[in-house]
């Protein structure tokens, strides 16, 4: 339960930011047929977070709405999404992030399939790992953990909790459905999804040019 | 015959809203060449629709018609696209039906010809399988029939028709041609449309990655 | 020589059409570093074509001049593209023709180098070829020319002459070079251009999938 | 060190150019998440160089700093990019060069990674080789020298100078990383840039195809 109230200034802030970008994201082509979802945190108790089933290339303010670290409406009636759930275990666990990214992206659906019999992704060699927080050279290796899906976000949920215990993570995949990826702040977190996007594109590139086994 | 007349205030709403959406589709690169035509329906009796050969990435009012459910021009010496009888018959059949869009992306076409054999498409696995009417989860399996093209609209009408005897459908490939997709309304017609696209161009690329055969 | 002057409002209003249509083009990365040409029959005896080097995707008033039928500039000390004899001689020789377009997007080129040594390629089996005038069926199959690439544009032009004494035909590759397309006017000649750019992608594509040997 | 001022008027100008185009390349998608930066010369004794870290596209003035030729800020307690003596090092040893740009795109990354065991990428037989200041047939061939990658920039600016005192070059790939490319200005920079970009991408391609080993 969370009783205490938010800011409405900060959450009008935030909504901007949210459509703003996700209206970019959708141009890129990352978030097909209403599918992904984007949410930034408010404060200690709160998460703005898109509602269920809109079309990410036409966002406004109403299709933003606040949950607490539980997942459950605060003021309102509309629906979360379905996956609000990972959103907040991720607020919970890690204070030091204010912003996660949902995607979908053929490319990131696509090496979600092709690794998911592996588990992860191994990213290296690529000067790009610096995007990373904490990364300062390119001799990193990054490994990307792919989860199989599930409608019972309890279930991933635990698994993604299972592996912050291990390693520190900037992102994960799901089998057949796309990519979560998360940073201090909303350009943290873009720039972390970039570089995703751009390593798991040239991996899937080097394997068709038969660089990859 | 259809004497009852149409309510020209809809027929107004409606080729406002299908040129935007067209010129959406066509930015896309999936309405090459003057092809592709889209119709929304009017009433019970009418369907708005397309006319024939123009160029999607600069349409008007002056490039929608509005025929009967057996594709007559109504009120209007225009010519209706070659394929009208393939939205007609859909309006007549399905009374949820609202919206019917008919492209022809690289991937569609691609996909068409590689499967055109087989007769259909499998798609499994992917959580976007949600994206179509009635599918509430990942594990659901959705088969896109693959058609021989003819330039008999007859023949297909009447092979579309009896594929809908056995099973629901949110669309269809024609070999070599393209794809069409339904839904109640233009919002849910496109979120169809962009599900099978992203979808198909997912199973193209794992093919092409050596995960398909 | 042409002694006869041309009307400088047709040639304004082509030289805007001109401008405006080589700006899509090289938005869609057709015309890569300051390459590609393209024309406009002016009249019976003179031709409206982009003059050399200019970066097609910064075109303005400035960067058409005038030609007669030779590829003599015309009132004009600016240097025309250095194939300007490959328009004109389409322009000479056929008098329906009223618009060339040369581009070098990436299909086009890849394409040209694949098929150089078949010495064409053929296209079959696909509703888009309806786009090319005079067909109006998918059963056609339409053979694209890929010529050896030259500096010396009278002995590609000679080829272009001898292959248009046994065809009709829409147009033409060069090994490593691009694409030449026409028709009666603009929108007839873009037309043909994307069905050309749609169906050699469509090919590669299906060749990357194993349907093509 | 470099004790003379430069002209602030041609900085704005300079900085004008360089935010503008570099906004056109990040929209283009070859400078993900912060990676990338470029530079303009100013004067014989001072570059005007993109600071470290920011988004490219979201770039304004404050984001143009200027150093002297070892790399020096001048007048600026911004950090420029780690990269600068690589550009610093052309301008030193090139007295015609004006402009240089490194960018990340896909190709160029994916590229380097092939081609780093060879050393270079070889382009032949393609009219767009032509773009590159000086050759004026497809029948020269260009080779890319690619540089296995270093976070000491030292290293890597000894390399480009000791394959300079042997050949002309307008470019250069580094391993995992990306693209180097300079001109006389901006226009004649960006034409090379676009013309390895457009190569490059062909050869992959073509691999694809099967047409490479």
């Amino acid at each position: 339960m969370n009783a205490l109230p938010y800011d409405a200034a900060r959450l009008a802030v935030l909504a901007e930011e949210i459509t703003t970008n996700v209206a970019e994201l959708a141009a890129l082509g990352w978030t097909p047929a209403t599918s992904s979802n984007f949410s930034r945190r408010l404060d200690d108790g709160h998460v703005a977070i898109t509602v269920s089933g809109a079309d990410k290339g036409r966002m406004g303010r109403e299709h933003i709405m606040v949950v607490d670290l539980q997942g459950t409406p605060v003021a309102s009636d509309q629906r979360p999404s379905a996956e609000t759930l990972l959103h907040t275990r991720l607020y919970q666990r890690l204070p030091q992030v204010g912003c996660v990214l949902h995607t979908h992206s053929p490319v990131q659906t696509i090496a979600s399939r092709l690794y998911a019999g592996a588990g992860q992704v191994r990213l290296e060699g690529y000067e790009l790992l610096k995007a990373f927080h904490g990364n300062s050279t390119h001799e990193a290796a990054v490994d990307v953990p792919v989860f199989a899906n599930t409608q019972n976000m309890k279930v991933l949920a635990a698994q993604v909790d299972a592996l912050l215990d291990q390693q520190p993570l900037w992102g994960y995949l799901i089998d057949g459905h796309g990519l979560y990826a998360w940073g201090r702040d909303m350009a943290q977190a873009r720039r972390h999804l970039e570089a995703f996007e751009f390593l798991l594109h040239c991996e899937l590139e080097l394997r068709k040019l038969g660089c990859r086994t």
